[in-house]
C-alpha cells in the first residue's frame, strides 16, 4: 500500500511558518495584506475567493477587495490595478482570469507590478519561473507540489522526474521547478508516444493531464512518488484526478489523494506569496 | 556515415528569407536598423560585433552603435539604453555582456524595451520563450539548433528529445522551443545520474554541455539526429564541439559539424530578429 502524500499535513507546516513570518512583520508595524480584483460576478471567482479570504483571516492576513462590474471597461480595470500597484499597504495581487471578453487580457495582466503579482500573470513572474530567479512568483499549484515533495522530504537530486501536461498554469512551471531542484525532467503532452512506458521510467511523475483518470496502471512502476494535480467530477459526481486512484495506488511508493492532496495546498500556496511579497520589500 | 547538418546550408536559406523581408520592409519606407551598445574594449565582444556588422551589411540591414567607455557609469549605460527604446529607426539592439562589474547588469537589461530585445535580456523575452508567445526574442543559439532542424525537415512531433544543459542561454530556451514542436522533451544536467543511458534513448540530441568532448560513442544510438552546440579550444588549439565527433560521426544518422555547424548560424538568427522586430512593428 502507497504512502498517501496529504494535503492537510503538508498545508499544516505551511501555515505555521506564514504565521511565523506574518508575526516577524507585524513586529515592524507590516500588516501583510492582498488585494482582490474581481470582475464580475462569477461563481467559481467567488467560491475561491471566500477560500482565500478565509485563509488570509486565518493566518492573520488583511484582505482588501475591488469589486468591479462585469461590464467594467478597460480603462476601470487598468485604475484598479494601478491602485493596488501605488498602495504601499497592499503586499500582494489576485485578480481573477478570465476576464470577461471585451477586455485585454494580455494588458491587463502586465499592468501589475510584478512584486505583487502573487499568482504569475505577468512576463516578470513568467520570467522568474524560468530563469528560477526571485522575480513575481510561481503559479500556486505547481509550487503547491514541490511542497509535498519537500515536505514529505523526496529529494530530487539526480531523480527522473517526468511531467505529464505542458500548460503553463502547471507542466511548464512544474518542469522549471523540478530542474532547478536537480531532477532529470521529462515533460510529456497529448502529441508524446507510448505516454505509459516513458512514464513508467519516474521516479518522480507529476500529472496535469486535465482529464478524469487517464493515468491508469500502465503508467506507473513500483517505487514511484505519483503527484495528482487533476480535479475532475466522474460520472457519480465526484471529484477525482487524473489518476485511476484505484488500480495506481497499490503499484507505486506513494501517492496524493484527489481530493486532499494538491488542491488542498494552494490556497496557503497563494497566502504565503503574499507575505513573501511584503518580506522581500521589509525584511 | 552520417549526414551532414551543415551551419552554411540552413545560413544560405535563412538569409534568402531575410532578404526578402528586408525587400518588403524598404519598399515600406523602413529601413531595418541594429543599434549596438558596447561598454568597454572587450576583445570577444569586438570580435562578435565584427562578424555582425558584416552581416548585416550583406544582408541589407543598418547598424549603429553606442560605444562607451569601460569606466562608463550606470546612469551613462541606462541613457543609452533609453536613447535607443526612444528611436524609432533602431528595431533590435544587441547590448554585450556581460557588464564590467561595477554595472547593476540586470537593472540596464530590463531597462531595455522588450519589443526591441533580440538576444534575449529583458524579463519579457524570457517570459516569451517561456510562454512560447511573441514576447520579445529567444536567445539565438537554440533557434539556431532548431533552424537547422526545420531546414532538414527534421519533425519534432512525438519524438523523443534530450537537451544536455540546463543554462538560460541554450538548454532551457532549447527545451521550451522543442515542447512548442511536439517533442517528447527530457532536460539533463550534470546531477543527471546515468546521462549516457538517458541520452541513448534520443531521436534528436541537442548538446549543451559546454566541455570538450564529453559526448563519446557511450551517448548515441543509431537513429539519432545530433547537434552540437559546444564551441571549445582543444589541446591542439583547435576549434571543436562538446560531442566526441570521430568517434561519435559513425554511430547517428545526422550530425552537425563544429566549427560549421549551429555557430556559424546564430549570426543570421540575429540580424532575423531584428527584421522580425521591424516587421512586427510595421507590417
Amino acid at each position: 500500500m502507497a504512502k498517501q502524500l496529504l494535503g492537510k499535513e503538508v498545508t499544516a507546516a505551511l501555515n505555521e511558518r506564514i504565521k511565523a513570518d506574518v508575526a516577524a512583520l507585524k513586529e515592524k508595524g507590516i500588516n501583510p495584506t492582498l488585494g482582490i480584483i474581481r470582475v464580475g460576478e462569477n461563481e467559481s471567482d467567488i467560491s475561491y475567493e471566500r477560500g482565500a479570504t478565509k485563509r488570509c483571516e486565518t493566518l492573520g492576513v488583511a484582505c482588501e477587495k475591488i469589486l468591479l462590474p462585469a461590464d467594467a471597461t478597460q480603462e476601470q480595470v487598468l485604475a484598479a490595478v494601478d491602485k493596488v500597484n501605488k498602495d504601499d499597504n497592499i503586499h500582494g495581487v489576485l485578480l481573477f482570469r478570465p476576464l470577461p471578453k471585451h477586455l485585454n487580457q494580455t494588458e491587463i495582466e502586465n499592468a501589475l507590478d510584478p512584486a505583487k503579482d502573487v499568482d504569475c500573470m505577468t512576463d516578470g513572474s513568467m520570467s522568474g519561473v524560468f530563469t528560477g530567479k526571485a522575480v513575481g512568483f510561481p503559479p500556486c499549484t505547481p509550487q503547491a507540489c514541490m511542497e509535498i515533495l519537500d515536505h514529505y522530504g523526496i529529494d530530487c537530486t539526480g531523480k527522473k522526474a517526468v511531467v505529464i501536461g505542458r500548460s503553463l498554469v502547471v507542466g511548464k512551471p512544474a518542469a522549471m521547478m523540478l530542474i532547478k531542484k536537480n531532477a532529470t525532467v521529462t515533460v510529456c503532452h497529448t502529441r508524446t508516444v507510448d505516454m505509459p512506458s516513458v512514464a513508467r521510467e519516474a521516479d518522480i511523475l507529476i500529472v496535469a493531464a486535465g482529464r478524469a483518470g487517464v493515468v491508469t496502471k500502465d503508467y506507473v512502476a513500483p517505487g514511484q512518488t505519483v503527484i495528482d494535480v487533476g480535479i475532475n467530477v466522474n460520472a457519480e459526481g465526484k471529484l477525482c484526478g487524473d489518476v485511476a486512484y484505484a488500480e495506481v495506488e497499490p503499484i507505486v511508493d506513494a501517492i496524493t489523494p484527489v481530493p486532499g492532496g494538491v488542491g488542498s495546498v494552494t490556497t496557503s500556496v497563494l497566502v504565503g506569496h503574499v507575505v513573501e511579497a511584503a518580506k522581500r520589500k521589509y525584511l
